[in-house]
């Protein structure tokens, strides 16, 4: 009889399930669309039977400790999900409360931000093992962020700590998804580097970059990588102007926390040095001399399907 | 036999000391010159000289259980004073190690960075009692900070966490005392709410201001203070502009670390609302919804003069 622990990763559009043993691989992988009909409570029980019925079919009997889940704007404190802008459900969502009234043989349910849950992941599978003081940037549909200070994750006063992807880049610059203006998330997310695509082909009128048949709802960070591949100067632009932007921010976290590290995540991060090498170089120039050469800039080790585990 | 500890506080010109009871009262207070000529050794003699007198002629048997040192650059892990912009002391300063020699008496000899120690006091004996995730942002000649998360304050991975003073407001802005650009110390120290001042002074013509038969190595933050007093517009603006930069760097804070509070501490603070106001303000503005209306901007409880205890 194995003992597991069960993994949730709510995100916008799919909702990730992961079994995972005590040494903390994936023995098992199942899902279901988050769906857009508002209706908690049904989507509570498809997810419930989700869970039970990967847990049941994995082939070997298992003992499943609790259940671990990583949602947009989840509370860790109050294990709620508070007003996530990319979910249809609305207001304040006691999700824990719900998931235990269906496991009630289960003692520990927790629940977290989705950029936390992938930052103890790193704590404990990925590259951070052994670090005490670092942070991790998980870049997607938006830009979530994990803080760990001192061996533990920072939540702050009210659960909520760690919305990197939030900071101020450009004052009165663009429209975030939040509703402020000038976010790092409106720059360095992946809807925003095709912002920052599309605002270059209109400055340099570039109808002969690969990227100008593609209409604005195409367009999304993997085709700027192939085209960034194939020496298109617009791509290649996109990555330059995205790792400033993120240097920039980086650079502020750092002079507030002086991390040994901080780890990138997600699928823009798969563009390599076309995103790291501008992000160090801008990240270095926005330092204190006494940060100067002294912090890593490193890629994940999470496999970007497992970060829910 | 009174137990007592001793503070000082090394700033640019002056070096002040104080002795504080166990219930945190400052019973003596001195100080020397902080000297330009440069000579560690020399100001290492002075400086014991005065801690030594200040402590025998305080009218009472006194037992020193430690020394605690604030100095900009201050590095708590190592006990060294590290490449400080504003002090003649070059490189980096062994200066707990100088110290004990000096006392070689006493266990307890500590350095942290001036604007950490600060942030201690207030955590100690001010009003961030019982606060268990704060932040503090000293404003004077520099910007500097000091963090705490759960009731630790946080020094990173290598002893200088809090740097918020030189997060990025602007992209290519002001040039800062550190060399970097746009940083939120050249717009929200004492010298920063200036360099608006003749920005303001300049761009409107402004030759009826009350601060403009004032040179530029003239004007000062309290000039401005009693300028806005009388009604100047120019010193007035000064203000909004000075509140609306710090809102936008304490909305970073916020969006890093969830706090409960963060508390201001220094001499430009003295204005009140004129600073307080456009900062909450323009902190707001800049917030994800999650923490809208959450998050106190409170004046330190501090003495100023103090604070080194």
């Amino acid at each position: 009889m194995k003992k597991v622990s069960v993994g949730v990763d709510i995100g916008g559009t799919n909702t990730a399930i992961g079994i995972v043993d005590e040494a903390g691989k994936v023995i098992a992988k199942g899902g279901i669309e988050t769906p857009s009909h508002g209706d908690i409570e049904k989507y509570m029980d498809d997810l419930t039977a989700a869970i039970r019925n990967l847990v049941s079919s994995a082939g070997e009997i298992l003992t499943v400790l609790g259940i671990g889940v990583g949602a947009p704007n989840g509370n860790y404190y109050n294990g709620t999900i508070e007003y996530a802008p990319n979910l249809s459900f609305q207001g304040i969502i006691p999700f824990v409360e719900l998931l235990k009234k269906r496991f009630p043989e289960l003692d520990i349910i927790a629940l977290t931000n989705d950029a936390n849950a992938a930052t103890i992941g790193e704590m404990i599978y990925g590259g951070a093992k052994g670090m005490k003081n670092f942070v991790m940037y998980t870049l997607g549909t938006g830009v979530g962020s994990g803080i760990v200070v001192n061996g533990d994750l920072v939540y702050g006063h009210d659960g909520f700590a760690g919305e990197c992807g939030h900071t101020t880049l450009i004052p009165d610059g663009r429209t975030c998804g939040c509703g402020a203006k000038g976010h790092l998330e409106a720059y360095c997310s992946a809807p925003g580097m095709k912002r920052t695509a599309f605002e270059l082909m209109a400055r340099y009128n570039a109808t002969d970059s690969l990227l100008a048949n593609k209409s604005f709802n195409e367009l999304d960070s993997k085709m700027i990588f192939d085209a960034a591949e194939a020496g298109d100067k617009i791509a290649l632009e996109v990555f330059e102007i995205t790792g400033k932007y993120l240097g920039q921010g980086l650079a502020d976290t750092v002079h507030h926390l002086s991390p040994e590290a901080i780890f990138l995540f997600g699928g823009p991060t798969a563009a390599g040095d076309y995103i790291f090498k501008p992000t160090k170089e801008s990240m270095e120039a926005h330092l204190l001399p006494i940060f100067t050469d002294k912090i890593k800039i490193l890629p994940s080790e999470l496999d970007s399907g497992d970060a829910a585990s």
